[in-house]
């Protein structure tokens, strides 16, 4: 597994999977209908940090963002995204993206990351929590999940220091 | 006091206490530094509701945006952002500001309303508890605060059903 920085061209390895995991509707707070020009403007925003898992084939098998989640005072902490293509699931994948994108925070000196919108069923919880983020409270009934109705939207936290 | 709607006339009224507040970097997490231009294109941003209250002499002595803090699956759960001129404090602009919107949240359809960062030593805190918000979570020493050093943000909720 190569983890390294997204170019340009990488946009197009990276929409098919970006589209099904929003379209979805399951674990992020963007519209399931979002364009790839917006999803683009979204997620390969030059004011991010974005990255690519490369699997030996040469294939995109998951991408994250790194990136200030406040301004001005607050401009410390971090925030990230994270996706990894729902068929290549079980590798360990979201795991080695997690690990470098924290590695890469501590680098440009964030003190803390923030995840502000983690869907409360979405397994990935998990895995933060075994990277050491814990739950800082849920905003109740914030999410229409297509299978489990209403649930919470977590707000998760790690210090980087 | 007449709180509306805001037109585009109104930025060059709001802008001298906006640029006051977001320098004295001690309540937003904005930076301090932002220009003018970049000021009104976050604060009268086509994608929020503007509000502004005036006095009975006609200025404009606070503003307040209202928006939908997530998007998709979570848009139901409102955002807003609120200013009052710091030379006209105590005189329950504020609160006269956040009644008004949090009726508009609900004529709107939201089903809560939620403040990402509020810096726990902001005296607006304790308004919006009178306001039946409640302290979701804390991010711990998350705003470089120029007196108290490194103070939490806290994000608080309201239920509008």
């Amino acid at each position: 597994m190569l983890i390294r920085e997204a170019v340009a061209d990488d946009w197009s390895r990276i929409w098919p999977f970006w589209h099904r995991i929003v379209a979805a509707a399951d674990t992020y707070t963007w519209d399931p209908d979002t364009s790839e020009e917006a999803a683009r403007a979204l997620w390969m925003n030059p004011a991010k940090r974005v990255y690519v898992a490369e699997d030996p084939s040469g294939a995109v098998v998951g991408s994250a963002y790194l990136t200030p989640n406040y301004g001005g005072p607050a401009a410390h902490v971090a925030n990230a995204g994270f996706m990894v293509d729902p068929g290549q699931g079980g590798r360990g994948i979201g795991r080695a993206l997690a690990e470098h994108v924290l590695a890469e925070a501590r680098a440009h000196g964030f003190s803390a990351m923030v995840f502000n919108a983690v869907v409360e069923t979405n397994p990935a919880v998990g895995l933060w929590t075994s990277l050491g983020f814990t739950v800082l409270g849920t905003v109740p009934e914030a999410y229409d999940h297509p299978r489990h109705g209403r649930v919470g939207l977590h707000i998760m936290y790690k210090s980087l220091t």
